[in-house]
């Protein structure tokens, strides 16, 4: 089975396309929703697929600890487990694995680590991690990489070596022919380690290929010039996955870079405290300044959320601690992330993305780390 | 404004009926879900709409503590406030003063008590309970009531002339002519008690009246004694409201002592508790049981929950303690109580409510508090 990467349109180094699947077409540049633990809290997928997600995040490492996925494969793979039956992309459980701060050994096999939920010690390797993934069944599964921390250069150039190795054996090991497989991108903040890595997981002629490792302490100029050094070296023909991106600036700011893909827990993670991204900025209904305001959060935007409730019962659920406040900020969030990205589609094409650059230049938001 | 009650069948002392409000037309008998705090644990209005409840209660004593009733009227009512355009019932306040143990003292003309969320002294009055009332803008109010133990006869002698005299000072203080009051009957387990007070209350000719302070302590055989009493007692032309009941069988007994309303945290709270309700007994998803059990909930259920998601994903969920958890079992569980009145009303209409009575006979949960 192939996955057509089909491009309609270019603006600039940013373009728009379809990518194919088994569950469905993806029109890109696309945000994915994180469901970490098969579920993107506190929707139903009715919720999700009202909003018009067209493909979710599940987390490899967080369902392989709970429920297991060898349990999930028992019962019909993670589609019909979570009722979810568009695309869904699984990571490969490495960046949990190093961010979590539990590794006990890395070696050129893999990784020994701690659970964070009972303290088990478990071994993953790029076998390992493709076979968890097989059993999961999304329809883009990643490569097992080594994610070191970003500007420590001797560190970032041997676990290079590492995560290239990692790639080719998760390619060996592959066998489900209905999963597009992408590689991943290393080598922190330095140019020459990122261009060769670019290269070489390039040259493996992954159906896609994802740039991991930013958005973890950098700056948001060193973020920026790594994406203008991939857009360089990455094969074209296929699409490029932005991990753990991130704002609404933070997306148009990677399409100009000719970025395709991207997820983030901001807006669920937010949604949870309290807090509305806007397309400018953020607001935080705690705030007793909203206790009496008849305005939706966001008077521009249609949603479910917007179109029906004010920020002063919005305040009224958070204050209280009511469920339906997460369930609710959760709907506008990701539903502003997904019209930001339509948005971005819709310039690409009408040829005038520098409207959009420019509308969201002078928002100075944070990229903040996946989980 | 009339608040009609028309009367379509009746099967012995079961009937069904129509009433009508501004908001809409409510067919008894009915079960109300609980929204506490202008919502309804977990679920958004849109989801309560499509599970068909024509009628949600809304607690008095909350609401004029956060955000206040003078806010919600301001925001132009609860109705607008919760984004929920049928019919709303408030109650008095009464239960949850005296049920949160927080009273400072009762006299003749209200009740002192203390704030359960920051400590603050308050006093409630039956002028006060309706103003409150008046501004939160329910289709159907509550009067005043003292809610004593059931099991003490000096006791509950004294309180029920503060109710009776608070119900009188209810009616003369309501001015809302879109708002039906109910009146209250209290007693506790006695019969000369809930006699007088049902003759009473009886005589004030509110438009609905209700039956308070069971559920709280008493056996169910007490339960169904007290019922049989009011059943001969309160006017048949209007609704009889038993308030904080119950469990589907609870329902199916009131209903054959001449009940037509109910309303009941049971639902709700049992869900947030990893527990759906099935026609007969009970599941907790959290059993390891259900840790690969690919069958819905309750197979004969054709809710969201029960057509879409396995016990193995609901224990995923509850395990994890995701909050899609507590949201499907929700679903399941109002929707499984909606069901049980459907039937019980279809059962009157078809002259065998003798069947259904059968059918709920043999089970044995208990009845649980109101909140």
């Amino acid at each position: 089975m192939e996955f057509p990467f089909e491009i309609s349109a270019r603006d600039g180094r940013a373009r728009t396309a379809r990518l194919s699947t088994l569950h469905g077409e993806i029109l890109t540049p696309v945000f994915m929703p994180v469901g970490t633990q098969a579920t993107v809290k506190s929707l139903t997928p009715a919720q999700l697929e009202e909003l018009g997600a067209t493909i979710l995040l599940a987390n490899t490492y967080h369902l392989y600890l709970r429920p297991g996925d060898e349990l999930i494969a028992e019962l019909g793979g993670l589609h019909k487990f979570m009722n979810w039956p568009k695309p869904i992309l699984t990571d490969s459980g490495g960046y949990q694995v190093f961010s979590l701060r539990s590794i006990r050994a890395v070696d050129e096999e893999g990784v020994t680590f701690k659970s964070h939920w009972d303290g088990s010690l478990h071994r993953l390797t790029p076998e390992k991690a493709v076979a968890i993934q097989e059993n999961l069944g999304a329809d883009i599964i990643m490569a097992l990489d080594e994610c070191p921390e970003p500007k420590n250069y001797e560190y970032n150039r041997a676990a290079l070596q590492r995560t290239h190795a990692w790639a080719r054996r998760s390619l060996d090991a592959h066998r489900r022919p209905d999963q597009a497989m992408f590689g991943i991108v290393q080598g922190g903040i330095f140019r020459d380690l990122r261009e060769e890595s670019a290269a070489y997981i390039g040259s493996l002629k992954f159906p896609g290929n994802a740039i991991g490792g930013l958005s973890v302490g950098e700056s948001k100029r060193e973020t920026y010039e790594v994406l203008d050094w991939m857009d360089a070296c990455l094969p074209e023909d296929r699409p490029r996955y932005l991990m753990g991106v991130g704002t609404p600036a933070d997306l148009v700011e990677g399409v100009a870079r000719g970025m395709d893909m991207f997820d983030c827990v901001l807006p669920t993670r937010l949604a949870r405290h309290h807090t509305a991204i806007l397309r400018h900025g953020r607001l935080n209904l705690m705030g007793a300044a909203y206790a009496r305001d008849p305005l939706p959060v966001d008077p521009s935007c249609s949603c479910y959320t917007c179109a029906n409730f004010s920020r002063a019962y919005l305040r009224h659920l958070v204050q209280t601690r009511e469920i339906l406040g997460a369930t609710l900020l959760t709907i506008h969030n990701v539903s502003l992330l997904l019209k930001v990205v339509a948005d971005i589609r819709s310039a690409i094409t009408a040829g005038c993305y520098h409207q959009i650059r420019e509308e969201f230049k002078p928002a100075s938001s944070d990229v903040t780390p996946d989980s």
